[in-house]
Protein backbone atom coordinates (compact mmCIF):
# COMPACT_ATOMS: atom_id res chain seq x y z
CA UNK A 1 0.00 0.00 0.00
CA UNK A 2 1.53 3.13 -1.61
CA UNK A 3 1.31 6.60 0.09
CA UNK A 4 -1.50 8.26 -1.99
CA UNK A 5 -2.60 12.04 -0.32
CA UNK A 6 -6.20 11.29 -2.09
CA UNK A 7 -6.76 8.08 -0.57
CA UNK A 8 -5.04 8.26 2.51
CA UNK A 9 -7.43 11.61 3.80
CA UNK A 10 -10.12 8.81 3.69
CA UNK A 11 -10.86 7.81 7.20
CA UNK A 12 -12.43 4.49 6.98
CA UNK A 13 -13.63 2.69 9.81
CA UNK A 14 -12.58 -0.25 11.68
CA UNK A 15 -13.65 -2.51 9.55
CA UNK A 16 -11.85 -0.74 6.82
CA UNK A 17 -14.90 0.80 5.14
CA UNK A 18 -16.83 4.28 4.85
CA UNK A 19 -20.42 4.99 3.83
CA UNK A 20 -20.66 6.36 -0.30
CA UNK A 21 -23.94 8.40 -1.25
CA UNK A 22 -24.36 8.45 -4.83
CA UNK A 23 -26.51 11.04 -6.37
CA UNK A 24 -27.45 11.89 -9.71
CA UNK A 25 -25.30 14.48 -10.77
CA UNK A 26 -27.95 15.79 -13.31
CA UNK A 27 -31.45 15.68 -11.20
CA UNK A 28 -29.82 15.79 -7.85
CA UNK A 29 -31.34 12.61 -6.77
CA UNK A 30 -30.11 10.43 -3.88
CA UNK A 31 -29.58 7.01 -5.60
CA UNK A 32 -28.32 4.81 -2.89
CA UNK A 33 -25.81 4.57 -0.07
CA UNK A 34 -23.36 1.70 -0.40
CA UNK A 35 -20.04 0.79 1.36
CA UNK A 36 -16.08 1.29 0.16
CA UNK A 37 -13.02 0.17 1.61
CA UNK A 38 -9.60 1.51 -0.11
CA UNK A 39 -9.73 -0.97 -2.74
CA UNK A 40 -12.89 0.19 -3.88
CA UNK A 41 -11.93 3.40 -4.24
CA UNK A 42 -8.97 2.76 -6.06
CA UNK A 43 -11.34 0.69 -8.67
CA UNK A 44 -13.88 3.65 -8.19
CA UNK A 45 -10.70 6.10 -9.32
CA UNK A 46 -8.92 4.50 -11.99
CA UNK A 47 -12.36 2.90 -13.98
CA UNK A 48 -14.29 6.05 -13.71
CA UNK A 49 -17.12 4.12 -13.09
CA UNK A 50 -18.50 3.90 -9.34
CA UNK A 51 -17.72 0.76 -7.49
CA UNK A 52 -18.44 -0.64 -4.01
CA UNK A 53 -17.72 -3.26 -1.35
CA UNK A 54 -20.19 -5.67 -0.69
CA UNK A 55 -20.42 -6.51 2.77
CA UNK A 56 -22.59 -9.21 2.31
CA UNK A 57 -20.31 -10.77 -0.42
CA UNK A 58 -17.07 -9.59 0.71
CA UNK A 59 -16.11 -8.74 -2.06
CA UNK A 60 -15.27 -6.02 -4.45
CA UNK A 61 -18.49 -4.80 -7.14
CA UNK A 62 -18.42 -2.41 -9.88
CA UNK A 63 -21.87 -0.95 -9.79
CA UNK A 64 -23.63 -2.13 -12.70
CA UNK A 65 -21.47 -5.13 -13.84
CA UNK A 66 -23.89 -7.65 -14.23
CA UNK A 67 -26.98 -5.57 -14.43
CA UNK A 68 -25.68 -2.70 -17.17
CA UNK A 69 -27.10 -0.64 -14.46
CA UNK A 70 -23.45 1.55 -14.36
CA UNK A 71 -22.91 4.24 -12.75
CA UNK A 72 -20.19 6.70 -14.78
CA UNK A 73 -18.17 9.44 -12.25
CA UNK A 74 -18.94 12.77 -12.76
CA UNK A 75 -17.91 14.69 -9.70
CA UNK A 76 -16.25 12.95 -6.21
CA UNK A 77 -16.44 14.77 -2.48
CA UNK A 78 -15.38 14.25 0.71
CA UNK A 79 -16.81 15.44 3.88
CA UNK A 80 -15.55 17.57 6.52
CA UNK A 81 -14.72 14.64 8.46
CA UNK A 82 -13.29 12.97 5.73
CA UNK A 83 -15.53 9.66 6.74
CA UNK A 84 -18.25 10.15 3.98
CA UNK A 85 -17.70 10.07 0.15
CA UNK A 86 -20.36 11.47 -2.40
CA UNK A 87 -19.99 9.99 -5.98
CA UNK A 88 -22.07 12.20 -8.43
CA UNK A 89 -23.11 10.33 -11.24
CA UNK A 90 -24.38 10.03 -14.48
CA UNK A 91 -26.74 6.59 -13.97
CA UNK A 92 -27.51 4.09 -16.64
CA UNK A 93 -31.16 2.20 -16.19
CA UNK A 94 -32.47 1.95 -12.44
CA UNK A 95 -30.39 2.60 -9.44
CA UNK A 96 -31.77 0.03 -7.34
CA UNK A 97 -31.69 -3.81 -7.43
CA UNK A 98 -35.57 -3.50 -7.51
CA UNK A 99 -35.18 -2.10 -10.43
CA UNK A 100 -36.34 1.30 -9.19
CA UNK A 101 -34.74 4.99 -9.95
CA UNK A 102 -33.47 4.84 -6.87
CA UNK A 103 -33.14 2.72 -3.47
CA UNK A 104 -34.99 5.13 -1.44
CA UNK A 105 -38.54 4.81 -2.74
CA UNK A 106 -39.98 4.27 0.58
CA UNK A 107 -41.42 7.25 2.24
CA UNK A 108 -42.82 7.92 5.66
CA UNK A 109 -46.47 8.85 5.62
CA UNK A 110 -48.84 8.56 8.17
CA UNK A 111 -47.07 6.27 10.65
CA UNK A 112 -45.61 3.58 7.98
CA UNK A 113 -43.39 3.16 4.91
CA UNK A 114 -45.47 3.50 1.53
CA UNK A 115 -43.75 2.97 -1.44
CA UNK A 116 -43.54 5.89 -3.23
CA UNK A 117 -42.08 4.40 -6.54
CA UNK A 118 -42.52 1.20 -8.74
CA UNK A 119 -40.13 -0.92 -10.69
CA UNK A 120 -39.18 0.64 -13.88
CA UNK A 121 -41.17 -1.84 -16.22
CA UNK B 1 -39.46 -0.66 23.64
CA UNK B 2 -42.82 -1.34 22.25
CA UNK B 3 -43.25 -2.53 18.94
CA UNK B 4 -43.66 0.52 16.04
CA UNK B 5 -43.89 -0.05 12.66
CA UNK B 6 -42.28 2.09 11.32
CA UNK B 7 -39.13 2.13 13.66
CA UNK B 8 -39.36 -1.82 13.64
CA UNK B 9 -38.33 -1.40 9.69
CA UNK B 10 -35.30 -0.25 10.41
CA UNK B 11 -31.99 -2.55 9.99
CA UNK B 12 -29.63 -1.13 12.99
CA UNK B 13 -26.04 -2.53 12.59
CA UNK B 14 -24.54 -4.18 15.11
CA UNK B 15 -23.90 -0.82 17.30
CA UNK B 16 -27.66 -0.33 17.00
CA UNK B 17 -27.05 2.35 14.56
CA UNK B 18 -27.24 3.46 10.76
CA UNK B 19 -26.53 6.51 8.57
CA UNK B 20 -28.59 8.91 7.73
CA UNK B 21 -28.36 11.68 4.53
CA UNK B 22 -29.44 14.65 4.92
CA UNK B 23 -30.73 16.26 2.11
CA UNK B 24 -32.06 20.05 1.20
CA UNK B 25 -35.05 19.45 0.15
CA UNK B 26 -35.64 22.64 -1.71
CA UNK B 27 -32.25 22.49 -3.66
CA UNK B 28 -31.51 18.61 -3.77
CA UNK B 29 -27.95 19.70 -2.54
CA UNK B 30 -26.68 16.47 -0.04
CA UNK B 31 -25.72 18.39 3.15
CA UNK B 32 -23.92 15.92 5.71
CA UNK B 33 -24.19 12.19 6.63
CA UNK B 34 -24.36 11.23 9.90
CA UNK B 35 -25.65 8.72 12.43
CA UNK B 36 -29.11 7.26 13.67
CA UNK B 37 -29.81 5.01 16.69
CA UNK B 38 -33.11 4.28 16.94
CA UNK B 39 -33.95 6.81 19.86
CA UNK B 40 -32.69 9.58 17.56
CA UNK B 41 -35.15 8.32 14.94
CA UNK B 42 -37.66 8.32 17.29
CA UNK B 43 -36.62 11.70 18.80
CA UNK B 44 -36.82 13.24 14.80
CA UNK B 45 -40.08 11.58 14.92
CA UNK B 46 -41.27 13.44 17.62
CA UNK B 47 -40.13 16.55 17.14
CA UNK B 48 -40.19 16.94 13.10
CA UNK B 49 -36.20 18.54 13.50
CA UNK B 50 -33.11 15.89 12.62
CA UNK B 51 -31.69 14.23 15.63
CA UNK B 52 -28.52 12.26 14.77
CA UNK B 53 -26.24 9.57 17.29
CA UNK B 54 -23.08 11.40 18.10
CA UNK B 55 -20.57 8.47 18.10
CA UNK B 56 -17.86 10.70 19.67
CA UNK B 57 -19.74 12.10 22.65
CA UNK B 58 -22.31 9.07 22.70
CA UNK B 59 -25.02 11.15 22.87
CA UNK B 60 -28.14 11.81 21.17
CA UNK B 61 -28.10 15.13 19.38
CA UNK B 62 -30.51 17.19 17.77
CA UNK B 63 -29.02 19.38 14.65
CA UNK B 64 -28.51 23.02 15.42
CA UNK B 65 -29.49 22.57 18.70
CA UNK B 66 -26.71 24.78 20.14
CA UNK B 67 -25.72 26.46 17.05
CA UNK B 68 -29.35 27.03 15.58
CA UNK B 69 -28.81 25.49 12.40
CA UNK B 70 -31.89 23.03 12.66
CA UNK B 71 -33.01 21.05 10.01
CA UNK B 72 -36.69 20.71 9.52
CA UNK B 73 -37.90 17.36 8.11
CA UNK B 74 -39.77 17.67 5.25
CA UNK B 75 -39.79 14.30 3.82
CA UNK B 76 -38.04 10.89 5.44
CA UNK B 77 -37.21 8.19 2.83
CA UNK B 78 -36.24 4.64 3.81
CA UNK B 79 -33.78 2.57 1.31
CA UNK B 80 -34.41 -0.86 -0.37
CA UNK B 81 -32.43 -2.75 2.74
CA UNK B 82 -34.06 -1.10 5.33
CA UNK B 83 -30.37 0.10 6.73
CA UNK B 84 -30.07 3.85 5.55
CA UNK B 85 -32.13 6.66 5.72
CA UNK B 86 -32.96 9.89 3.93
CA UNK B 87 -34.11 13.08 5.70
CA UNK B 88 -34.83 15.14 3.28
CA UNK B 89 -35.13 18.80 4.75
CA UNK B 90 -35.16 22.55 5.40
CA UNK B 91 -32.37 23.68 5.99
CA UNK B 92 -31.59 26.37 8.73
CA UNK B 93 -27.88 28.41 8.04
CA UNK B 94 -25.00 26.10 7.10
CA UNK B 95 -25.21 22.34 7.99
CA UNK B 96 -21.78 21.60 8.56
CA UNK B 97 -20.13 22.43 11.45
CA UNK B 98 -17.04 24.07 9.68
CA UNK B 99 -19.84 26.79 8.85
CA UNK B 100 -19.98 25.66 4.85
CA UNK B 101 -23.41 24.75 3.50
CA UNK B 102 -22.66 21.15 2.89
CA UNK B 103 -20.66 19.02 4.56
CA UNK B 104 -19.25 17.70 1.19
CA UNK B 105 -17.25 20.76 0.29
CA UNK B 106 -14.36 18.88 -1.32
CA UNK B 107 -13.85 18.01 -4.37
CA UNK B 108 -11.45 15.51 -6.22
CA UNK B 109 -9.53 17.82 -8.96
CA UNK B 110 -6.73 16.36 -11.03
CA UNK B 111 -5.38 14.22 -8.02
CA UNK B 112 -5.89 16.33 -4.67
CA UNK B 113 -8.72 17.11 -2.32
CA UNK B 114 -9.90 20.78 -2.91
CA UNK B 115 -11.91 23.17 -0.81
CA UNK B 116 -14.53 24.38 -3.43
CA UNK B 117 -16.52 26.20 -0.87
CA UNK B 118 -15.72 28.95 1.78
CA UNK B 119 -17.23 28.58 5.51
CA UNK B 120 -19.97 31.69 5.32
CA UNK B 121 -19.38 34.63 6.72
Amino acid sequence: MTADPVLDALRFDAHGLMPAVAQDAATGRVLMLAWVNREAVEATLRSGFAHYWSRSRGALWKKGETSGHLQRIVDIRLDCDGDALLYRVEQTGPACHTNRPSCFYRQLRDGAWVEVEAPVA
